[in-house]
């Protein structure tokens, strides 16, 4: 920049408090995005920007227009391989050792409905989030998957009927390989007490009403049986379950975590 | 103020445009407050304000402050009626021929579950909205109710159990004498499939579930019937009743409304 | 669909309340769409959609499905005018007098900095309103533009300095012909202290900063100097201009707004 | 209960899965509250609970509406310290080794104007976050300050003016012993460009518009400053600071963040 020359760079002045900054950058930076998807051939949709980076305490600030100016160079598709260029490259032009990017947007998978075969677009909440520590990064796939939960205690006690209401389980998985979005898409939408449609005619309403009812399941066994699942996929080194239930009989949700690591990593040498 | 004479009050200049403004004041200022209650002597709670006023076209400014001043002075028991105060108040101390305020806060209500008859708070998202013009007011009484819809659809088709899911009932009225908060939820509450409660035992959550499945209600049927209960209700001149269904089928909402003017006013002279 | 013959459809019943519905559709629903826009050939954006019909007194429900089925047909690119096709196809599809859709999405323009040219795309939330009655349609576009305020009254009374803000200047308008989004983003940001932007380097800074500086505005002041632009735009016969400032000062918000309807309808015959 | 002679209790079933849940309980219930408060004797506002338990691999269920019994039992006055005994209370009422229990909520504190002395009150988002495990309980006090930030980067080059806006500051503390809410939010305001307030008249705005041009900071200074007060506070041992700037020039924030550990726990024995 030219402008260095002749206007104070105030951002690369010394600084002397000698304390470091973990995480500093932008926030909240919108952007539209092309995502890679399993099904077809990408997607265009729109996404939500924090890109943060370590700051050594010895410098007062760090150049935020530089994260914006890394953005516009990934005009092309974004991947969750490509993200991690992105990554790489935040690390490179701000100077630093560590940096973070979370990178959210809303996935739409086309979806047949259960008889009649109709199509039609779900959306999903999906947030890649980046870490990178001297030039190792670690990728997470966030997923948020709508589902309908039945309950299995007002199945059993009540004469006819059971409480049920639409669910969010949100899987947060780090992988050793490619996973695509659809794949965790796919892992909670089987343990579901049902899955949830855009488009639904009368079959498909009478078969997931009954679907739903011939497999009740609480919270908890949302995200246990998801969880046994993610732990026989070998492609997936760490997870987080959670399942929040927006109970149709109370106005507060009902939710459960399951967090688990399965790989201590190798020892060194 | 004494800073009027030593500091310009550029709010007060002169304004050449000739536009006069609709609405100018204070948004999203939170402030606790004590609401008078049907069940028990009054609650605290905490409100928000959006407080505007009319400007006519030789102003350039309002006197922002002056807002606040009016809140700070109404530490008492707000009522709608003592709401009215506010409104003839800021009309007065800015100077104005027109008022508007809203002012939206949690409000609660102690249920008994029905059958076990444990008692617990629900809360409801409770509005009043404030007109006055030439010292004229109007108040509008809005109350979001958290209620159990059942689909008569799902219901008829299945061999078994239905789709059902939270609802949110939103009732707005302008009344021609004192109404409770709580007279508009339990018109509200006993149209539902069910009505919904912090705290249900398993007695409870059976009695839920069968009433719901006992009394399916389309989102239209919600709202019709509400509409029925409010018409014959004289104490009400106009309403509007929307009902939105979280639907546990789907990832969007099914929405109803109806908004009926009952009375045209009369004639003067 | 051949399921009504072996169905029940409890939509299609008849209904003894005689209560019309003014509005019943879906809410939420979330659609990738494609927007044309003035300086390029199209945008990928996601929207959300609300949509809603009139149904008249002897019908028990409409057809929630169709409502897919219309936006599923216009994945082609939408604009404001190919939009009011969709609105005589939910009216015409649902069989109803009258027909409501909004549409919401994230939009972008392509903005370059003030002094060094680089280019960011600077985002803004639209929403197309529209309206049919009997056949006649009404389309609403609705833009919020983020602008810097900065208040005349600090400026003139400090010595140095002057409290400014990020602001949203929301632009509703009804048009008698086309009229681009960025059309009405560009009479905003011309009455605002200072445009917005992604990227900025120490150069554009010092002229945005300046540039605020030598244009202090109440939030008055920016929706009437908007309103009189509006004034004189000929394609606009409608208007509601909004300005919202996220006071640095205050944990609260400065708000004004104007309204005007610019021309009665002609008489008849 | 009685009702478990005569109902089946499936929460209580043995779960034969194997896989424990980290997290169980229920989320998003809103519930009125009394805080203790420094300058005053208590305040009263309402807030969010989220309150979970670990649940060990052999129980197929926690039981949902005891944690809503634990809250009723509340209804007195809740500290920092009384929190811990909520704590404590639903890892025996639901049999579990570890708890946790999240309670946020408005607080308000009332300040003087800086020069007229007026007072009003401002309101900060308040947090106790609680966790307890093997009976030992460590409770996180988390507060959002809003506060006012100046660049120093656009004082520095510009002739006149410098771009501020409303941040957002949020410390997270764990404390070796009690501290008041009050305590946390001085330590924030003392390190800001300028404080904000509700109330302020010209002279007030003077004050405040001439301190932040003052005293300019980056986000990054914001944090560093407030760690390095909190790194002098002897009762806290541990912190999160946050500090969001919402940009003015942009429609993005700017982001910084510092964790520490302070201590290391002493070694047994």
């Amino acid at each position: 920049m030219s402008d260095n020359k002749i206007m104070p760079d105030v951002q690369s002045d010394p600084d002397s408090r000698q304390i470091a900054i973990d995480k500093v950058g932008i926030k909240a930076l919108r952007h539209p995005v092309r995502i890679a998807s399993r099904d077809a051939d990408e997607q265009h949709t729109v996404a939500e920007f924090n890109m943060y980076v370590y700051l050594p305490q010895h410098f007062k600030g760090t150049h935020m227009s530089r994260f914006i100016e890394v953005i516009n160079k990934h005009e092309k598709e974004i991947t969750l391989q490509s993200f991690a260029a992105m990554l790489a490259e935040i690390s490179q032009r701000l100077e630093a050792d560590s940096g973070h990017i979370e990178m959210s947007f809303p996935y739409f998978v086309n979806k047949s409905a259960p008889v009649t075969g109709l199509s039609s677009l779900l959306d999903y909440d999906v947030t890649f989030i980046g870490e990178i520590h001297n030039q190792v990064s670690k990728i997470y796939l966030k997923v948020v998957i709508p589902v309908t939960s039945l309950c299995p205690c007002s199945k059993k006690i009540s004469d006819y009927g059971a409480h049920n209401q639409r669910s969010h389980v949100t899987v947060t998985a780090l992988t050793n390989q490619f996973v695509w979005i659809e794949d965790l898409i796919d892992v909670v939408e089987k343990e579901a007490s049902s899955e949830v449609y855009s488009l639904l005619k009368r079959p498909d309403e009478k078969y997931v009403t009954e679907q739903a009812y011939n497999n009740p399941k609480f919270v908890e066994d949302l995200v246990r049986d998801i969880a046994g699942a993610l732990n026989a996929d070998e492609r997936i080194d760490h997870y987080i379950v959670e399942a929040e239930n927006f109970e149709s009989i109370h106005n507060h949700s009902a939710y459960a975590l399951i967090e688990k690591a399965k790989k201590t990593l190798p020892a060194a040498g």
